[in-house]
């Protein structure tokens, strides 16, 4: 049976789409508003999501089957840790907002491992009731990166997020009823992105 | 579709049962024969593994689903790593044994959890060629924790080790064809109980 964590958003898109940018909006404007509400994010800040940072800094080597299982571990604590997991605050009230969950890791663990096998690790887990999805092209997104100086030949990063695109765009054609997908237009300015997330999400809550 | 993973061997049993005795007398054995192998154990000592004896020992604190999905993480390591898996080390020729696999968590984890989620966990991994399974009545096992100081009540102790019993012959009566159960016998002394391995697998490879 599908699940639906109501009260739960998401932000989701490739490298350099720019969800934390809007994370933090979203937190000052949720905080001006005066909603009860949590910012967070995936990989945690657990032990659970620390040995997963240690594994994507290169410092541990580990199968990419080992990584989607890690982070399945790791998202399991985020939303069931008895202290401050996600559903606990969801029940005390709060509106939840994380960046990145199960879409990523249907996206991005599925280039080194398989997509049914991550679907399978992660199918037990509750649907959000809005992903935020921002839709960026690839070729901005590797502009972006590229601006970090990070390090890979340009086709190999080109390749890849093509690769993780398709695998978002393979979990959004099959999103169950009450988990509603808010895709915007990543060309659009940071302050337009989250005009349409206020409009659509925020301005309703007061 | 069920894999058999021909020479490798996995001890099992409850807590106080012997295993990891009987793991250095079959690695004294295999030495003496001049066998080619490798001893191995679950958790490993991989950071995968590293995290979940954190977690035993009570110094992380995560929920009931998150520790099985931590074994799943470090099991998949333990099997595939490039480096030193067991996959690995039977493809180079050896016979791998190790103390505890999918069956210590099918026993254990499902107590907190439950054995049908436990199970699609870990279905995606071969099942040995040889299960050694240490079969010793739940109240002499208790009195070998005992003998170790740990601080539980009794009756917890035995209505758990009662359910990690119940958990191990669940798993046992439905054994995939080319997966062998060598049932021992608890109440034998240290060294019968290593005669019958003895027999039964060691002897036979000379």
């Amino acid at each position: 049976m599908t699940t639906i964590l109501k009260n739960f958003w998401v932000l989701e898109g490739l490298d350099g789409a720019g969800t934390t940018t809007q994370l933090k909006k979203i937190d000052s404007a949720l905080s001006r508003a005066g909603v009860n509400y949590m910012i967070t994010a995936e990989p945690t800040d657990y032990e659970t999501g620390k040995i997963i940072r240690r594994v994507l800094s290169g410092e541990i080597k580990v199968p990419q089957s080992t990584v989607a299982r890690l982070f399945s571990a790791d998202r399991d604590n985020h939303l069931y840790n008895s202290e401050n997991g996600v559903i606990k605050n969801i029940e005390s009230g709060k509106i939840v907002v994380s960046d990145r969950y199960f879409f990523s890791s249907l996206a991005y663990q599925s280039i080194g491992y398989d997509f049914e096998s991550v679907m399978q690790l992660n199918s037990s887990f509750p649907y959000p009731e809005f992903v935020i999805y921002i839709d960026t092209p690839v070729k901005d997104c590797i502009s972006r990166i590229d601006s970090r100086g990070e390090k890979k030949e340009i086709y190999e990063k080109y390749d890849y997020q093509l690769k993780v695109r398709e695998g978002y765009e393979k979990c959004f054609s099959s999103l169950p009823e009450g988990c509603n997908l808010l895709r915007i237009d990543g060309n659009l300015s940071i302050d337009e992105i989250f005009e349409e997330i206020n409009e659509k999400l925020i301005k309703n809550l007061t």
